[in-house]
């Protein structure tokens, strides 16, 4: 494996899109949340730019007021193992609640996927935030925040105890002496814990990676600990640069607080670069996106930070209007960093209102100037990595063609893929078989 | 679609093998059970073959004792899918227990595989047979055998109720209008019943199929009329000729009572065909395959029906010794039909032992005499078609490549694929959504 340290890179698989209205873009196919050749045709796209992984995120409950990605959609194991058959490299990472299913069924399912796939297979761990996901799944009612943080740690110790059942060499199957399963290399798992009893062993042996890579995306005080202990990679959100080194600086102290080392767990800020051929053409991109939205869903957020002031009085093209006379409903904190933004780089309102209503992010440019922001950011102890999602049609073509070039020829990125597991991609170490290394340490001692 | 009848066949997905010896056969791979390549070979020749259906059994339970298939192998929703992604006609039914899992979580991962494959899923609903399954599900019993097939029809009710949810025409991504879903068409369930209360709708849209198609396999009598009453096919187990007349015709009768077209619901016992160049060779072939079983496993049998008396004692290539004077456990009725066909074909002692430990089924011969059976069966009302195990490695080619054609020379079975979905290919239709079938008799009314 390389020595040099390398970004790394997931894709965001998302359908439709990834906002409220982002699928009327006239080059979206609006059935793409359930084509599986669309799909695959993205998975094809990111393979080729030796991507690390593809990611699927979830969610249980809907009404018709949902938006549009989160209405219609695979389920995640069931895309993830289409495209193991179609992919020969990427990793699969797939987002599964433990708040409403069961641990034996989701470690058979990633293990599964892990065999399937030749280990690629990750699993994100999710606490579910919809409260009324209970309704679907005859609950009264979904279980407090800090309870499904105990809920969540509880039930990785089952699935990663059972994904420990078979030892590497448990699967004997000699056809001489009849011999197929070592039953001392077969292990019953016996947890009975505050919310799980399982007794084991699974029914599926030991898969090529150990054990599917964990994934999560805690982001209060109870996920940050959770993720610093238990996670290989951490997805988040990072508002900018700096809130991304703060996050990054943040979690990997508490993970080191945990004994562990810092450099095997990667923290990856979910991006949506545009690019374009030049700076300007892609702040051309971005209006065309911003355009899909109603300016007045901007004008309503500016509205409800300035105490319901109504800023449909103001020229659009105009420069921001002068309100700091008006009262401020500081709860707006997002609109409070959109309003320094103003007057750093002197914005119009519409251009203000379109930034409300369709974030636009630090990766606009043209392939430099996002390779440069991706360099930075790594550079400067925000990311690890990123999970690209795509905001626009042709943008995942336009990333791999145009962006991961630069970053390869920076010596940022591999130019070849060098080994065949996710956790090779990532330069992640194998994990131990509990029991193995128990016998190991007896007989060393 | 042709208006003959044709015999439907399924290919039942097993890796290592069917008994607990069959993977000692110097041809099987012993890592066939997590193969995606073995799947997939698989998958392709009995899609070559024009089979209507591939199935995937389960069970969620193993101890160190457990037989070799049991032990290790696929969970079937990923193994499925990924086959959706390699297979472009022929049908996808997984077995999915309703007591150890979730309605939303089942009905989304069916309806996803019916989308990913093209209106191809089925479900093999069971209710789990493995007592011990609770512990691996931190219950501490396992619900008993009227109460499971009460649950299943809750459990069926929900997850169709939930593939309902979205009315043909729910989904109506209007770029200019900006409309994406139609709320009048898009459905909560609003269950709430005896073991489930799930409120909707699925966060997936109508699939190819309308709904998947059902598979049951009930033997019981609470297990027949479920099925008569809810299945569209039915895997079931015939011992011989006569008691799949007997089935077929007590279930057939079950459907008419409750109101159904009998002939919307398919009758297909599961068969281990032996195919050889002629019936002397097919013999030799079933036999390969009893001496990779002991023969003391089929002198235990015996001697566990004639009250422990010692079998061993008689010359194995002599005719079945005279026996009739000790006294016979009745309640091994297994053997009891074997004593039957001793006597019609004079068999030694060594060829009832291997009998007993292998079972030999109807379907032994060359491709002329198992098409005949196959005929004779289907014609008698016996089966309205098979679902073909391979009792050994290479079967499956010569079932296709021998037997397949004689059944399309005499207009029994397809030859080639008419329609693309698996309703299409059994024959069965399209199922009404329930909101749009009530709508459209309001505005008849
Ligand atoms: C980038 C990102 C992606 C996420 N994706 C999902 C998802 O797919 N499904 C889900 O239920 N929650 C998702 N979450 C929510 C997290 O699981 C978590 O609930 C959220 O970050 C709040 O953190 P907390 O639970 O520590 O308060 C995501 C969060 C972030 C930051
Ligand atoms: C041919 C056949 C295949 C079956 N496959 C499975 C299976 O894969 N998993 C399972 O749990 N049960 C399976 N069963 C068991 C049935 O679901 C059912 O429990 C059994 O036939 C007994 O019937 P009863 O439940 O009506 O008593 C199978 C039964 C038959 C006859």
């Amino acid at each position: 494996m390389s020595q040099h340290r390398h970004i790394k890179l997931g894709f965001i698989l998302h359908g439709v899109g990834r906002t409220w209205n982002d699928w009327r873009h006239p080059g979206r196919d609006v059935n793409a949340s359930t084509s599986l050749a669309f799909y695959q045709k993205q998975a094809a796209t990111a393979e080729r730019g030796k991507f690390d992984f593809l990611f699927v995120a979830d969610s249980l409950s809907i009404t018709e007021k949902s938006s549009p990605h989160y209405l219609n959609r695979f389920e995640p194991i069931t895309i993830l193992s289409a495209l193991a058959a179609t992919t020969s490299r990427i990793g699969l990472v797939g987002t599964l609640t433990v708040s409403y299913s069961e641990p034996f069924n989701v470690a058979r399912q990633f293990a599964s996927l892990d065999h399937l796939s030749g280990g690629r297979a990750g699993w994100n761990i999710v606490t579910s935030w919809l409260g009324d996901t209970a309704a679907n799944f005859s609950k009264t009612e979904h279980p407090p925040h800090a309870v499904r943080y105990r809920i969540a740690g509880e039930y990785l110790d089952v699935v990663q105890g059972l994904w420990d059942s078979w030892e590497e060499d448990a699967h004997v199957a000699d056809k001489e002496s009849g011999q197929f399963v070592d039953p001392e290399r077969l292990h019953r798992l016996d947890h009975k814990g505050e919310f799980f009893q399982v007794r084991g062993p699974l029914n599926i042996k030991r898969t090529p990676q150990g054990q599917p890579v964990i994934f999560q995306a805690g982001a209060s005080d109870d996920g940050r600990n959770f993720a610093a202990k238990r996670a290989e990679v951490i997805f988040t959100h990072a508002e900018d640069e700096e809130a991304g080194r703060a996050y990054y600086a943040d979690v990997k102290a508490r993970a080191k607080g945990f004994g562990r080392d810092p450099h095997q767990l990667f923290i990856l800020p979910g991006i949506a670069p545009i690019v374009g051929e030049t700076d300007e053409d892609a702040e051309a991109r971005y209006r065309e996106l911003a355009s899909l939205e109603s300016i007045d869903t901007g004008l309503g957020f500016l509205s409800r930070t300035f105490n319901d002031h109504d800023f449909r009085q103001y020229d659009l093209d105009a420069p921001f209007p002068d309100v700091e006379h008006i009262g401020i409903n500081s709860q707006q904190s997002a609109t409070l960093r959109i309003l320094a933004l103003v007057r750093a780089e002197k914005l119009t309102l519409r251009q203000v209102a379109e930034r409300l209503a369709t974030p636009r992010g630090a990766f606009v440019g043209s392939p430099e100037t996002v390779a440069d922001r991706l360099q930075q950011w790594f550079e400067s102890g925000a990311a690890d990595g990123f999970v690209v999602f795509e905001p626009l049609p042709g943008q995942l073509d336009l990333f791999v063609d145009r962006v991961i070039p630069i970053l390869q020829a920076r010596g940022l990125f591999r130019t070849e893929y060098e080994g065949t597991t996710f956790r090779e991609h990532l330069g992640l170490a194998q994990p131990d078989n509990r029991y193995s290394s128990k016998a190991a340490e007896k007989s060393a001692a």
